[in-house]
């Protein structure tokens, strides 16, 4: 009776915005062919910023820990160290962001080897680090900050380093958000969050920053229709900027990760072990045991590079990415501890980046008799062998990659300088002897490159 | 095509919630009787309190003039005190309301004589002193006070002085809420602003707190259509748990003050000095400067009891009520020289009290020959006096209320003791004999009180 | 064995600096005669300024009563509203002073009628509101107002009101001070606080800022022995720069106040109510209960102005002079309703101050049967009467100022237009008609002026 | 005249506190031998922790730098991120140590192989880590961490790693004491700030703590004779509670560090290249440019542990000891990237630490046609080389120890598996075959072994 001008804000939830070749269904979105830069890429870098960032204490889900879960951790060190009635937002002014140099962190990210970024928008905590109409004083440009943390970050990654794709990632729900919390106590049969909230601020964050990719989170409590997830993702396959190049995960509703989405992620630190019909992405981090940085972190939480290079091996040869995570600080450095893991792999992948990026999955995955032997990715008629370990007297034998013909080896930081490593076919295996270690450049992992392979299975 | 679920929150601007006498039109509006209690109350407080309490220098208006306005004044407080990039945000954990007793506060206004009290529930920064779905991180629940100061108060006043009628200051536009800039913007074309930020919170208050005043304000960039004045004041009026009591002042759109609502304020101290043919409030501050608490005011900046019992007397023999402004201070605090002028106020409606509350106008406002004396309002078939200087000589003169047949004269606060104050009609009017001062209790003003006054004019 | 030098700061304590007129012993320094300025000024403002300004929460006691009496309502203020292990030197970043302009306290204090202004240079917290170089880090230009407070506000009194003389507060003991604390532990036979804390910075105090008062404190715990103070004393009275006009109270060690000074204090709030026969000072405060600000005052703790004139009327007609005590806040402001006391005592002085500046006690100080009246303060041949009220009927009879021949009386604010108050001798007294108060200009008290009167007593 | 009572802080200023073996003249004090703990130990942490973690810019004199020298650097980065006037006292309420556990300190020192850590008791800052009675609200109990953080060290180390030396630095002079402004304008012809600060705090620390290296800095502006530096080294040596073991370092005032002491440092990173007359030690930092700890510091900015195992290699070849520098945390920790430095040289001091603890210098320091050994400390019969690279085709030539008698060489971290290096002597010198790189331990430096060598110039 009253009134019926529509809010312009909810006109794409009653009028399909898109008319392109995506309909809004599982079936249709699933049909877009995945953008080639992403297979190629294998290495990108996952930033998880925030108001956390402040205590940086315990994990990035120190809000809910402390006042959902009520963790006693949690609780004894507010209790300890901050005054009666502190909130987790007071915390936001605390987020300063003073060292934050976009340019350096984009050279670091550069060091690395990796080929896009992903920077947590928005975290479960709600705050953005974006300017967004629908988050008003809880943004990096109204408290803390005062910044565009993610128009910052975007405008120096495309300007220094060119090749590095800018994603972003996103959570659907927000632990506390009032309207959120409402619909879910209706069992999710009002939707005023999605409406007023999340759909503006996605389309928004599209329209403003053009992210390559979209990883999107904290979908697990409703499903997607809840989340209008389809609606979202045809208008962003059909309609939107980005709409050629962009790739979204898998997290967009109960029961959707691992079945929809450009790639999946399944779990945290998703690393199955074996090949992947779909492509997908292991999402791991440099601190064992949190996302965002962690004050209380000693140097024997985070990872080796060894680690992480074993990561990258088991990953990239089953058909995954590799997402390696950081968490800058609240003052907007990346810990001096990661910047060096980062500097390290880019120093293995200076070396040995031709046996990864754009490489594509063997048959075979690893080796029955040499375990730690991992990768053999292809690249064209080149099989590559990644050996996390040095072999006991530097003999390797390996079975999965013998075959009649005699096959071409040779080892990847080696190759330019001799003949190749010396080999020779057993009754058990093809046995390699590598070369004297002291003239081998790489550290860590060794890539041996294989010519004319063909395994006896095949 | 997409989807077909309205969300909850604006199913009231789409259907008519209101189903009862009064159509979401002016004439129909303007129909309704006025709440009796208002009218017999005259003596109001309102409470300007906020997040502007915290830097509580220049006025309430700080947040614009700082940074809308760019006045040096406040640009050079800032830079002087406070770090660069300090927001205006930065101030809400500050605003911590550690003394805040509102039984207390109760107490005081009881004390005043006052008949009702209004808060500002929400002023033009757009922080809400109750834990509003809508306003998330931007309330006294989740930062500063930490708790419902919207709640508390009301629950202390009821319960404490159930005297006294508890009401609600509302702004509904703010300064920089992004929706609200957007929606300016377009020319009040779109209104995502009202339909998800203005228009649930005015529910929720209502709803919640049920309040018996709706001070709104902030109306002017915009008129009532674009506000849906009319359809929440139908809701109000006739579906609301306040519908039988609630009154609502008149700053509803463009155009609307001084021409609809229950009461007109028409502008910020309007005080007429005639009477007027409809219900009005004068709203009056004790810092003659701001309506916010202000730490730079000094002695001389607040209105003395002389002052302020002035503005009482013109303006209920006018027709109005006083809604006499207090700032409470950013830790809760009412400031004890406002607090004793509340009291000096209360000791003297004491005494003269029964010349004030539920009084009528008469028809004289004043007098022509005696222009300290104001007031004049009715009661029964007492006509009385507000003398507001003791004259010269203890000898006073009336014009206006001469007539041909003796009246009974005398003052309020010795009439119970002793036969009235002496007077003989003249030729130039009714000449009136003040007893010694030294007999009489009141202080800065006295009330005469005459009985059988019919005016020459009449 | 080792060194001969001896450190310069100890000089003044192993050598007699003072070579002047008296000897570092009580009998010789009071034999200097006071002072003229000071038993003339009857007026004083006493400011109570310092880190505890910042909680303002108790009184100026706030230290001690939280931390060594562990007093539960200040145990509690503290878990409540502050993070554990904050500690009361944390409170002192937060004395900002911002609003402190020492010309406009200048310009309040001269309308108060005051003729000298005594601050806290330290109080028993140790924090010196001048830069000590004897209190690195714990004064008011390290932390803090980072401005010297003493010499700003010497400055702006000097130069804008020359009528009112500057003096300093210094408390001899600190609570916390660990040299003292030792001191004491070794029952004072040690004196390490003394020689390298308190005597260099009085030395200092004097030399920089030169004030005409030292109102000496904290001097209980021990002997003046311990304290030096006859040592410091011969010294300021034979050679520092103010040794012509600078007074002393008697706070000088145990035993001595009361006994030993240019004037006595006794106690805080001191008012023996008889004539005494050494000069005397009442500091009082306007707030009841504490000395520095207190945020959690009341109005109604504030005594009235009434009050003030009485205790100023009480004061002086028995010898002594009176010290207002007023606590600015953590921002540098004299609190309003302060302020307007401080007005309200200037604007009764402007019409009564003849009466009350360079006045000399009389015989009688009150009258026997007018229990009212105080004061009878004498200048040349006149003697003022102080009516603290109003007589009823207006009729009042004095005994004491009785005698056979016929004095003249009139009503100080009326003698200027008025032949004066009627009076008659009756046999009970003399009695006095008061004038129609509307006529007179004084509220609050009203000075009647006797003369030729003797008292039959003479 | 006046008085007579010596303060007892000054007593040890006038008579000879110490009745021992030593006087106070360098050459007594320089009589004295050498602790033997203290040769032995070779590697030592050195912590620089005070009120400059906090801004953790630049370096541990960025108090200096901003306000004495008024860097732009500080000054801009002042101005950027702090309110106008905050002071570097403001910093002390931030350094707030909640994650400082000593006991884990303890673990991680152990873990290194360092043998004695030496912390900053306070650096010039003049803040004291301990609750010092000459440094009131200055020191970490009153401000801060309020936690006696020397005393919590102490008792860690002596009650976990019972095998680690403790030892204090402190620095003599402070940037902005004023007594010591005042003696350094009066050319250092007063001395009240070393009679009561410097001196009073030495005594209280030794015998408080009982530390065990006393590194003294901050000498240079004035000589030893300001500082009394004798007279309290003659205390420390004759009667002090560590008279036996206690070390000292040779800033003790102009003109002594590199001629008296203990041990010489003579300059930061000190680090001659050939053997050394005296006992010395290299202080040297893990982060190239400060020795607090810089939030602006990059991974690249941290020595690689090849960088610091050469330090140790070159140091302990010349007759030094190393100190290697971290700078803790405000909030108590030790980076995550000095940790990992300084358990990567405790691997490697697990496996190579025979040839470094207790080693003695040998007459030869490096190999002339071997630039990359050094070292060569002997031990017993054994004299050890540490090869700071894999010398090209595993063949290294060692002309310096070469002679004609047949040597015993072997690698140590392969001795006792294998039957030792090859080597033979040729006309260049002795050539020594190392082991396949994958059969040996070590990383980043490997130690030859070489028993009945007698080098040809003996």
């Amino acid at each position: 009776m009253v009134r019926a001008q529509l809010p312009s804000l909810l006109l794409f939830c009653f009028y399909g915005l898109s008319h392109g070749a995506y309909e809004p269904t599982w079936a249709s979105l699933d049909s877009r062919p995945l953008p080639g830069w992403y297979d190629g890429a294998k290495v990108g870098i996952f930033l998880h910023w925030g108001v956390f960032s402040v205590p940086s204490f315990g994990s990035e889900w120190f809000w809910s820990h402390w006042q959902a879960a009520h963790s006693p951790k949690y609780v004894e060190f507010m209790e300890k160290n901050y005054r009666p009635g502190f909130t987790y937002a007071d915390f936001a002014p605390e987020f300063t962001a003073e060292f934050f140099e976009p340019e350096e962190w984009a050279s670091v990210f550069n060091a690395s080897g990796a080929r896009y970024v992903v920077l947590t928008s928005k975290h479960h905590e709600g705050f953005t680090l974006w300017p967004s109409r629908y988050s008003w004083n809880w943004n990096s440009l109204d408290v803390g900050p005062k910044r565009d943390l993610v128009g910052d970050l975007a405008k120096a990654l495309r300007s220094k380093t060119p090749g590095i794709h800018f994603g972003l990632y996103h959570s659907l729900y927000e632990w506390f958000h009032p309207l959120y919390l409402q619909d879910k106590k209706n069992n999710f049969t009002t939707n005023d969050f999605v409406v007023t909230k999340t759909m503006p601020e996605l389309y928004e964050l599209v329209n403003t920053y053009e992210p390559e990719v979209i990883w999107s989170d904290g979908d697990w409590d409703a499903h997607d229709t809840y989340w209008n997830s389809t609606g979202f993702l045809a208008w962003l396959f059909n309609d939107s900027p980005v709409k050629d190049t962009v790739v979204v995960n898998d997290r967009w509703g109960r029961g959707i990760p691992c079945h929809h989405g450009s790639y999946y992620t399944c779990t945290d630190h998703y690393n199955p072990g074996v090949l992947q019909p779909h492509k997908w992405e292991n999402c791991m981090t440099l601190d064992k045991h949190s996302w965002g940085y962690r004050r209380n972190a000693h140097a024997t939480d985070y990872i080796s590079i060894h680690q992480l290079i074993t990561e990258l091996a088991q990953t990239i040869s089953c058909g995954g990415n590799v997402l390696v995570n950081v968490g800058p600080t609240h003052d907007g450095r990346l810990p001096p501890i990661m910047e060096e893991r980062l500097r390290q792999l880019g120093s293995w992948l200076d070396v040995n980046g031709e046996a990864v990026y754009d490489s594509v999955p063997w048959k075979h995955q690893n080796d029955t008799v040499a375990p730690g032997v991992w990768g053999l990715p292809r690249r064209g008629d080149l099989v590559y062998g990644i050996a996390l370990s040095w072999p006991k007297d530097s003999l390797m034998t390996l079975v999965r990659s013998y075959q009649h013909h005699t096959p071409h080896i040779t080892m990847w930081d080696t190759m330019r300088t001799t003949a190749g490593a010396e080999y020779k076919a057993t009754r058990s295996g093809m046995q390699i002897v590598f070369p004297p270690m002291a003239e081998v450049k790489s550290q860590w992992a060794w890539v041996l490159v294989m010519a004319g392979v063909t395994p006896a299975s095949t």
